[in-house]
């Protein structure tokens, strides 16, 4: 089998890239071929299959055609620039994730003109294409109301995927990430960076600032279970989707407070301690529009899994991560 | 008030361009000017005011920015190939439909770039954005996941006037329109044809083919409902909109046996025996796909108004397309 994985740089595809390596399986099949591409060079996991990594913009004209030329039997479409990017630069952002998005789904339709190609296409897409106000549970049939660009671009790419599929161009999945926590790496400017800055870095012996309330709720998944979310939407069964391709994921929904008592059973006071209360009007406003929670019975019917508490969050992070060990 | 309506050669345009020309008058406000555009040339109705006509095809390079160049203060953007016509020509439907939409709302954006312009844009959208299965009644929350390319399109032009709307580009409204009953004209080969010509025809003394049981039920609003939602939608207050730029217009839900009950009234037997019973298969699969019954709650609180009865639009069609007279 010959994978893609288109994004393979970010944060979510690197780890992917690596399990698929590391495993040299895919929905029950062997993996030959691993193809990583992305913006920027993407890392080289050892793999004893053949690998190749490109760089390549999706939304760059001819690009796609090249990519989809290769005719991959699965294509993990990860690319994307994230919401804060797609807020402030407009054009930028219509460009990757709707253009980039569209050129991919439409070099794919035009190999199968040439030659019979229908590959499996797993799009990831966000909890963005929901916008408040909010029911207190957000079921599988409630509406996309995106209030950013980014969630725009979203949900048309879901519905892209979907028309797409069910003209049978390729058998596309669009999988809804939940918020992934812990994010490794340094804190960044993401409005959503708090939600892991309060529990990576006092875990690292490091001060993060919380910006929130403790009262704020959100909806969570660990980058261990948002790798196997794409793994596994590679190998269901499609049939029980029929015309509806895309699938909010499950996930935990939790409280800023259940953070920190979780990282008081993990790292005890002393990492508590760490977390700087700086109130911040803006981010507080902006995360007040953020779900809180899904009802995400379709796709645990089908088997998706996310973590059911905190500490099953904290503890991928610090195996995965920390090397099993805390400061 | 300088009005265009983009699409005005089609049905409903042409009945929204005749009744601004002849009441003068939109949204409590004198209109000036009429701009009528369409890929065919536009009739041209007795008008007091300015009056010009032009032929374009806004997915054309160049066009929309024409258009957009005329700085009107409403915009009608009527304009599309159909539901058929979009599933039969894959590309076509995504030129016309979703190019030619978003080329129109970039055009406006960037007409507002050069010096201060936000015109209200009027976007007919439709009931195809929803796809079966469905609840008894759809309410306002419901998800889109159509069933047809036109229906895509449609729902991804709504996201893109809520993204355009919500960054303050221009002042959008969607429209999702009720299947449009009885429209004038000739039989056509559209699929919900029928709806319409088995009361249009024998109303003038003409055979009609029914290709479906008379238990079908579905979703209807009278041409003239259809204008007035089109002007209503000029006239609200957006405040209670908030990002929420797509409403459901309300209207009748009714079955095929009613429509028949309300022909007898209206033309008494020998009317009803002008319908041939041709049950096709085709049409009996396509049409067990399409809602059949809306809650249009917040349509119906910001005053939109459709029929309530069957013999309503009956008695529409025959004031405003038969002179008062049945044949």
């Amino acid at each position: 089998m010959h994978v893609m994985i288109i994004g393979a740089a970010g944060m979510v595809g690197h780890k992917l890239a690596a399990r698929l390596a590391a495993t040299g399986t895919l929905a029950g099949a062997p993996v030959e071929r691993l193809s990583l591409v992305d913006v920027v060079e993407p890392a080289r996991p050892a793999f004893a299959g053949a690998i190749d990594t490109r760089v390549a913009d999706l939304s760059a004209p001819g690009e796609a055609a090249n990519l989809a030329a290769l005719r991959a039997d699965v294509i993990f479409h990860l690319a994307a620039i994230v919401s804060g990017e797609a807020e402030a630069d407009f054009d930028k952002g219509y460009r990757i994730n709707l253009d980039g998005s569209r050129f991919l789904f439409e070099a794919i339709r035009q190999q199968g003109l040439k030659a019979p190609y229908k590959p499996r296409l797993i799009f990831a897409s966000s909890i963005a294409v929901f916008g408040a106000p909010f029911p207190d549970a957000i079921s599988d049939e409630f509406f996309n109301t995106p209030a950013t660009s980014y969630g725009t671009q979203k949900a048309i790419g879901e519905l892209l995927l979907s028309d797409y599929s069910r003209r049978g161009f390729f058998d596309g999945v669009g999988i809804r990430l939940p918020t992934v926590c812990v994010r490794p790496g340094k804190p960044n400017k993401a409005a959503s960076g708090f939600f892991s800055n309060i529990l990576r870095e006092p875990l690292a012996g490091q001060e993060a600032v919380l910006p929130v309330s403790e009262a704020v709720r959100h909806w969570f998944a660990s980058p261990r279970a948002a790798v196997g979310f794409l793994e596994h939407a590679a190998a269901i069964d499609l049939a029980p989707l029929a015309q509806r391709r895309n699938l909010t994921m499950p996930g935990l929904s939790a409280t800023v407070g259940e953070e920190i008592e979780t990282l008081r059973r993990f790292g005890g006071d002393k990492a508590v301690r760490l977390i700087r209360r700086e109130p911040d009007e803006t981010i507080t406003r902006i995360v007040a529009g953020w779900p809180t929670r899904f009802d995400a019975r379709r796709a645990e019917a089908l088997g998706f899994r996310a973590e059911t508490s905190f500490d099953d969050i904290v503890r991928a992070h610090i195996e995965d991560e920390l090397g099993g060990r805390v400061a």
